[in-house]
């Protein structure tokens, strides 16, 4: 294998990949190829790495919190210290601004959420200590073993495999993970695997907490996710990729955590409109074009009730479309799936209101593309229209009654997110009162007045949602200490004498801040 | 269709079912099959029922807390004044002793199960209210939808469909429930489901709350558990039927809560049986009969590590089970499976001690029976040596090192309980403490001296464990709420005005008792 190409981390080790191949990532904004070589690595870098994750697993169950939080503030604290270089790489990988979208919302978010993963180990509350000191029958949440992280090729720190929320839940819960990095970003991949494993040695962690497999085959992929030794799995990609993950992982009895898709319904009410449509315009066309479309929350279908102010409102937003520069996607194939995606659009019956084209410029750019159909047109082909296009791309339904509107809400499938836009003045209630359990029903975070495309880090979030937005409607990966749940596994204590139990389930605690569920009560300290 | 066919609850209505053939129960303690026959539904009962399930569940969301608790007590209240003739009926179809079995435990533990979830269902607290009041996002658990429910054969009310734990659960969470009865027990299932009518009809719920069908072909069940307008499953019973029901269900995306099998092994460490080995045999061969091995908790697996009291404690064992009588199994399939399993456990190189054959007496009979194994032989067949024989019959397997102890451990697959008796004295400690967080891994209640038959209901009780013993290590059937949360949906309001909230999420709620998590802080009313 030739020196240049990047190496794996496997077992605390930087070390040549078992390869079956190479591919080079891309500066989608130039259209040009990077230097360098990324190895797509045969099952015998996931066996090794598992075997490594397997010990891991077994050494985490004894190290204390304290030393897992600190391993997840010095990460944070190393990406920040290197913050330049991967901020200038990542910017090559994906196109997307250093500022302000890397450098001052991603990055932080990133560190951010790894900090507050490491406030929730301290504190230890996401344990869900319950005790009936009674019946002397305890139980905690406690690792479930190895977390396998597929991340998306969207954000390459907050949702990475190896920085990401699934992350920092993965580890919080005393798990080690091995992360398959996106193959659209593998160098900024890289570079925070050297930050996590500087962190791992100065918080004297198991070096096998944290590895970093660039590519795999599909079919390794699969075994992978169905190796015994896997504890659960996360994924976050396409619905196609995800399914196929999904079907090997609940195969072999393993729980996996997906998010695969959302169109994100954005239902614009009539006196919204007439009140303050050019304010929402300008909301509207902010957040979908955000990130050049590419958001899990990005608003793909915007259901408009008609009014005398529906047309102007629809020509501001498809205006502002076409003044604002087409910025570069994150990859050649995002931008043919996207053309993809607006013909199966048109062949359904949409109509091209602007865009519809690839769009000049360096790089991989596709116009800022609004399309619209009527009510009548997505109830005859409800399926069809409500494909997710990821981009800068979004459509519009006119409907004109609420029996319309209540139709297609019916017909929608599970969503991230669903967001009404009503009148302040009150002229929107009754029909927001009736809508508002259809659309409650289909999504995991309902919205009113303000786009979805902000995820909050916050205990409150859910960022989930009903089938197929992901696998499970219970379960959110962003927002502490939910995230983490998923990751855990339930131990019971049964009459288990005092001096065995874990610390978390004795009788008295040292941490003041741990809160535990006891006799019925929820207790602090 | 003949007049004398068992009707189908269905739509709040008692109707006749669409038959494709019926079936009869039968008096296994007297192998006599009872009079009364029971439709095998199609499809079109499903069909209707699913139906029904939608438009109850969508009523049930407006349905206020109270009354849903006061359905669940009314339930109950008419479960204990029908008592008499339902556990008639429950003994003459499980064979299963009217006292203490189903009088004095069974069925207290059922009503006492519903009037659990009707009291977490007053409280509210299962909601899990979060709020980040300053971010204005809030999120709560909120109905998942319409829950099929498969009851086991082997706790005719405690498990039963409709008025077990899972169905305690899901009705908590506000969801309908579609009740697939066992086939072995289908009368008693019907008269659960009459006096179910009677409390929703006094308490005021939609009467397609509870819906009732007694057998499916295959197809159908998969088909059942895989329809679009269903929230979730449960499941338990055998490997083989869940895992089908797992498969058909994941395919669709929908969540399936699944308790497949268990051998639940118990442990003796050397001084336990040195100190105390009389009264241990004892606790270990009530465990073992009670209600005939037939517990999802039985012991099936014994290690028993090898010391001058081994031989004795065994023989003592084998003794007893001789010197009771067999008690009835559940049915004539069920004994020849156990006769099965008993003949693979012998096939993989096991060796009888005692029974092994059918025993005399009425109804279908198993001896009482003790195998035994080498720790050589079960590491040598470690799959075929820890099958789950359902019934009166458990293997010893005898170790002769701590090496050889933590090899079996390692081998363990996913199980329910695990326990280990360790004297008194302290002698064990040390090897406790080696074995214990390998057998930690593999079950989902751990246990000391103490047998693991008896699943308390409490909050902090885990009735669950890793795959293939369940199918989710972090969730359990048994315990509110964590029980209840696994029918929820996990519903996020961002920046949803105030008065659009529901009531569990708004700034100031009315019951005092409700626990809510408040900006970090846990706060009660």
């Amino acid at each position: 294998m030739a020196m240049d190409v990047a190496q794996v981390l496997i077992d605390g080790k930087w070390r040549a990949a078992d390869t079956e191949g190479t591919f080079h990532a891309e500066n989608p904004a130039k259209g040009k190829v990077l230097p360098l070589a990324f190895p797509t690595s045969r099952w015998t870098d996931c066996d090794v790495a598992l075997a490594a994750a397997s010990k891991a697993a077994a050494e985490l169950r004894s190290v204390e919190a304290a030393k897992i939080a600190a391993f997840l503030e010095a990460y944070a604290g190393n990406i920040e210290g290197a913050a330049g270089e991967i901020i200038a790489v990542a910017a090559e990988e994906t196109g997307l601004a250093v500022s302000p979208r890397l450098k001052d919302v991603e990055l932080p978010r990133t560190t951010n959420q790894l900090r507050q993963a490491a406030a929730a180990v301290r504190e230890e509350s996401w344990r869900n200590a319950t005790l009936d000191v009674e019946k002397n029958i305890r139980s905690c949440y406690a690792p479930i073993g190895p977390v396998v992280i597929f991340g998306p090729n969207n954000f390459p720190f907050a949702f990475n495999g190896i920085s990401g929320g699934d992350f920092a839940s993965a580890i919080a819960a005393g798990n080690p993970v091995i992360a398959k990095a996106h193959p659209l970003h593998p160098n900024t991949t890289r570079l925070l695997a050297a930050q996590a494993l500087k962190a791992m040695e100065s918080a004297g962690m198991p070096l096998a907490t944290v590895q970093l497999i660039y590519n795999v085959s599909n079919e390794d992929g699969l075994k992978l996710v169905s190796d015994p030794r896997v504890g659960a799995v996360a994924f976050t990609g396409s619905r196609g990729a995800g399914l196929r993950l999904k079907r090997a992982a609940e195969e072999a009895g393993k729980p996996i955590y997906l998010e695969m898709s959302s169109v994100n319904p954005v239902i614009f009410l009539p006196n919204a409109v007439t009140e303050r449509g050019d304010a929402i315009a300008q909301e509207l066309v902010d957040s979908v074009l955000a990130g050049s479309g590419q958001f899990c929350t990005s608003p793909n279908l915007l259901v408009v009730f008609e009014s005398g102010r529906t047309e102007p409102f629809l020509a501001q937003v498809a205006k502002s479309f076409q003044e604002r520069a087409a910025q570069p996607l994150l990859s050649s194939s995002g931008r043919t799936q996207l053309a993809g995606g607006v013909a199966a659009l048109r062949d359904a019956g949409a109509q091209i209101v602007t865009g519809g084209d690839n769009a000049p410029g360096e790089g991989y750019r596709y116009a800022n593309t609004l399309l619209r159909a009527t009510a009548e047109q997505f109830l005859g082909a409800p399926q069809d229209l409500q494909r997710e296009v990821f981009g800068n791309a979004t459509l519009a339904v006119t409907v004109t009654s609420r029996k319309e509107l209540e139709s297609i809400l019916r017909l929608l499938e599970g969503n991230l997110t669903g967001t009404i836009y009503s009148a302040k003045s009150g002229a929107d209630d009754e029909i927001y009162n009736a809508i508002a359990p259809l659309l409650r029903e289909r999504v995991g975070r309902l919205l009113n007045d303000k786009m979805p495309t902000g995820v909050a880090v916050s205990p409150a979030m859910n960022h989930g949602g009903p089938y197929p937005a992901t696998s499970h409607p219970g379960s959110t990966s962003v927002g502490i200490p939910a995230s983490i749940h998923r990751f855990a596994k339930l131990d019971c204590y049964d009459a288990v004498r005092p001096e065995r139990l874990p610390a978390i389930l004795k009788d008295t605690i040292a941490n003041p801040k741990t809160w535990r569920f006891i006799n019925g009560t929820w207790v602090q300290g």
